[in-house]
């Protein structure tokens, strides 16, 4: 059998919202406690996916330019506020309760396989977040999930955001080892264009819940990926860890 | 009992070497090895402690902006370079060698009692390394050494070296917390001096074997401490960790 590209491998870099971590149920649940305290009967499922589509739409602007670089937080916390205004609910939440709301972002749950896949990987291979969200924003995530990392490297350091090829280079910088022996790891395919341009190896994994059951996420196989799967454990199986 | 100051601390950063793990048994037990393989008689005890004194010169010229930022690893590197020139033993080992030797930074020993308190602090706090190492030095020494943190903060991040003070900045602006809730621990009393005048809180721990039995660094006591102990557990103690 001739080697694999995949035998080179010495790192792993993993984006964090979506594929480490699920933020739908999360927010579901924080979602309808705040529907039944203030008796609304906002649909929190729709409100994540524009939630998740304004910040997309954030960065792009910051990646092109069009806008100073701010935080994800930040970020986070504007496209709230438009939100709740384009459905007449601008009065329904105070400035401080919307930065409570904000939070949720820090409060993320694993998906199942998160934490048996990392670990075995992690005995193998130096692993490291490699996220959009905001370094504390990432950490707390990281503790709360009880996901184990060797290193927490997020967009902040570069003051840019996926898929800039200024946050891939975090990766080389800061593991120490070139593009092609590091493996990007994203349930998104837009992450895993922009990491194999840079020269990483790239895994996805389908995570199709990660917009609720009612969503139908792009999850279909590419010929150019290096792994595709749909857990973090066959994940470490197919990387002999 | 009025209450302490340090009911407030949330988070808390480490020095690494020196503080978290020993580096002198390692770098004996390699130059010893050397020694037998190449029928040498370099006395690596000294050869250690002249090492990490001309780091710390050129650390110091760095900050003092006498010299361009360059990594830990290259200063270390630079420093064997002169270090083997002085003792007339410039032939006896090739670059490779050479840098061969110089990776023996990124594989030091924890202190018997640095995982176990690392780990009772983690349940309580957030954990951060605050290194003067490289990225890269810091996360295979964690690696190595199997040091438990939800960080990984070296002065490489801001492109400066302790006890300048962006690299305490870097606590507060990616663990998210004010100076006064961040505790800094460490061995060596110009770190603490640095992190109390930014406002942190700080934690000596006295490592007395640092450079070898022989050597005596200081590791008295000074009234501005707020936590003067001698191991991580005890540490953990002191915090009700």
């Amino acid at each position: 059998m001739p080697p694999s590209p995949l035998d080179t491998i010495r790192a792993i870099a993993f984006d964090v919202q979506g594929t480490c971590v699920d933020f739908y149920q999360p927010i579901l649940r924080m979602g309808e406690a705040l529907n039944r305290e203030k008796e609304l009967g906002i649909d929190w499922a729709a409100l994540s996916a524009e939630w998740r589509e304004l910040y997309r739409q954030a960065l792009d602007q910051v990646i092109a330019g069009k806008r100073p670089w701010l935080r994800v937080d930040r970020i986070y916390r504007e496209a709230l506020d438009s939100l709740l205004e384009r459905r007449g609910l601008a009065d329904a939440f105070s400035s401080t309760e919307r930065d409570d709301i904000n939070t949720i972002w820090t409060r993320l749950d694993a998906w199942p396989d998160s934490v048996e896949g990392l670990t075995r990987l992690r005995k193998k291979f130096v692993t490291a977040t490699l996220s959009n969200a905001g370094m504390t924003a990432v950490i707390s995530v990281v503790k709360h999930a009880g996901l184990p990392f060797d290193a927490i490297l997020t967009a902040e350091l570069a003051q840019s955001y996926k898929p800039s090829p200024n946050v891939y280079r975090l990766a080389v910088d800061y593991l120490g080892y070139p593009p092609e022996e590091i493996l990007m790891v994203a349930c998104h395919k837009y992450d895993l264009v922009a990491a194999r341009a840079f020269g990483m190896r790239t895994a996805f994994v389908a995570r199709p819940l990660e917009f609720g059951p009612a969503a139908e996420p792009d999850t279909s196989c590419e010929d150019w990926f290096d792994i595709y799967t749909n857990s973090f454990v066959s994940l470490a199986r197919a990387l002999g860890a």
